[in-house]
């Protein structure tokens, strides 16, 4: 019972993490982005009790994540295949990824993402699609959309409203927000 | 007694899904990128229950997200600061928010990234540092890594075998992986 329902939310992360519901159904969308399609590479892979496994696959269905296709008929044999927002996961997985192995990795890197012809590994980072400009912080802030309710405004302005305050401590005084845009 | 501990798994996204924890672990490291530090700031915004707050922030804590700092003697008072580890956290929750609007927002956008001078909404995507080029399917995959235990690279070699038998279907049969490197 440790869960409520993040789907009414606005925020665009608590409405993924919604979707993507459980740690297994990430791992199960890792395995799919590897090229993973059937029950019983996924269960191998992950070690995943079989009616779990029926469970989190299911429930990638329902969010649009996974296509199941039937592969056989004599005997029903189905594989599950990922859709278009499934497969857009990818920039996630790729993006954990870089923080795992950043962090969790002393011994090492175990796995790595790299260039299919030259072999060597890249290193993420996350820039504008237009102005190719990496997107730190501070130069890029999260703030309402136009589809934003009140609530949600409200809230963008209290998180405005602390970093002013944060800001306007002695040290940082002349860096406040909005005195030099 | 749904999850294992992916702890010991080599992959650098298991790990990292071994120390977020909780989606209310996202959630709160979501408010702290926004500039909370306080209890009663992350119970506000997320109305979460003060016990599954304690706990939360301490499994943070515990992790090297969150650091734990004294702000007042008396009483005493604690507040809740990201440590690089958890700063870098920053890229996942760009990534996940970009999916989440991208497929979860048919109303529009309620969050948007903006750039803080222009306020122009940034379009995220995942580059390589180095040499620029979007990190993309089917140039860039994952492999094993020198630090590689006999069972991961086992695992990243039947993926090979697997996408192998897939693109050796009659449509694909040029590009077969391998083939032009």
């Amino acid at each position: 019972m440790e869960r409520k329902s993040f789907g009414r939310m606005q925020c665009p992360i608590a409405r993924s993490l919604e979707r993507v519901g459980e740690w297994w159904s990430i791992l199960i969308l890792r395995d799919a982005l590897h090229g993973y399609t059937r029950f019983d590479q996924f269960q191998k892979s992950l070690g995943i009790a079989p009616n779990m496994l029926t469970r989190r696959l299911g429930a990638l269905v329902k969010a649009g994540l996974l296509e199941r296709r039937a592969y056989s008929w004599r005997p029903p044999r189905y594989e599950y295949v990922l859709t278009e927002r499934g497969r857009d996961f990818r920039q996630v997985i790729v993006a954990m990824y870089a923080w795992g192995n950043k962090h969790f990795a002393p011994e090492g890197e175990s796995v790595l993402l790299v260039n299919a012809k030259t072999g060597k590994a890249a290193d993420p980072r996350l820039v504008d699609r237009i102005t190719g400009r990496p997107l730190i912080h501070p130069e890029y802030r999260f703030a309402a959309g136009p589809a934003a309710s009140e609530r949600t405004r409200r809230k963008y302005t209290a998180y405005e409203a602390d970093r002013d305050d944060a800001d306007a401590s002695p040290r940082d005084k002349r860096r406040k927000p909005g005195a030099r845009s």
